[in-house]
């Protein structure tokens, strides 16, 4: 089974109870050579940083409004009814070497440019705010079709969102990421080694 | 309605759904002159420093386990079936000056003593693993009875719990935390001022 937001995007569960595979409204990407999706690829990451004292980052749960709980006897509390909430931040936050890490990951199955729509306006004024306050912000870009990663700070995708608020184009064509970004090297431990990049920012 | 958790503990819903003034589970503690909960004058505490930028911290989603979602015509996705999940951090995290800043806030009705099982072992090891990363972590533990919030390095809750795994007291008593913790005074904006204490410690 499959979920969707409100939106038409897809609610990836963190137990892995679809099977994406046979779905056509998934991206699967090679990060790992069995189908992961980027959000399982990037959890995997942050598990392996976790585990090997490099990094302490977790994905935020997804925020629902719960209307009606039942408390059935002898079993664990069932939520009846709740509603997806659009979050107010990025999903993806921590620590690392004592700098404040946050960042949004999307992926796009265009091969040619990036549609600014995988962002959201509050995403992008989160993390405006995280950057006065000093902390690291990025998003990581994926291109799924071409099985390829960017990371791009912060401050650049907010260039090209103001880009877009000034009337310019609503996407960040290849070239420009290409040109904007650090590719990441998808590996096997870890799958997705942003880190390696932001060494380089700190 | 007054949702529970399967342990017992009391759901505070974010938009404040319930009444809780004559629920006998919930501490009403004289946050704002109105009632407020612990959650609700933190909440309202951290959007008064982002919106005075002063520092960006949020409160996790509750983490909730989805099962089965419901797609009715024209209208919003309804969660039918969905469970609550143990957390894997604590509640509250964010950067402020350059530093990552991380906590747990807990509230006891107690008046010698704040009970450990307040606490949960991941969330004494997410503080631990924080801490090796350089962060700045902490505890805001509220005697509801008394009207008095403190807050307490996350180095020092660390060693109360060890003196409990050692075989000690399963509490910190009062004189220990007034010992060990700064009281922070409560206000009008911001109601709980907690990163007044946090100045002398960055």
């Amino acid at each position: 089974m499959v979920f969707h937001y409100p939106n038409g995007k897809k609610f990836v569960a963190s137990n892995k109870m679809s099977n994406t595979k046979n779905n056509k409204n998934v991206n699967v990407i090679n990060y790992s050579n069995r189908g992961m999706t980027l959000e399982e690829a990037l959890n995997d990451t942050n598990a392996y940083y976790l585990a090997n004292n490099i990094a302490v980052i977790h994905k935020k749960p997804t925020p629902v409004q719960i209307v009606d709980v039942h408390y059935p006897k002898r079993s664990a509390a069932v939520i009846k009814e709740a509603y997806f909430k659009q979050a107010s931040t990025t999903d993806y936050n921590g620590v690392y070497r004592g700098k404040y890490i946050d960042f949004e990951a999307k992926e796009t199955k265009n091969t040619t440019s990036f549609p600014l729509q995988n962002f959201h306006a509050h995403q992008i004024q989160h993390m405006e705010q995280v950057l006065m306050q000093n902390g690291l912000a990025f998003v990581i870009l994926s291109f799924s079709s071409n099985n390829e990663i960017f990371i791009m700070k912060a401050q650049q995708i907010i260039t090209f969102w103001n880009r877009m608020l000034d009337g310019g184009r609503k996407s960040i064509t290849k070239k420009e990421v290409e040109l904007t970004s650090h590719k990441i090297p998808l590996g096997f431990q870890p799958r997705i080694d942003y880190l390696k990049i932001v060494d380089h920012w700190i």
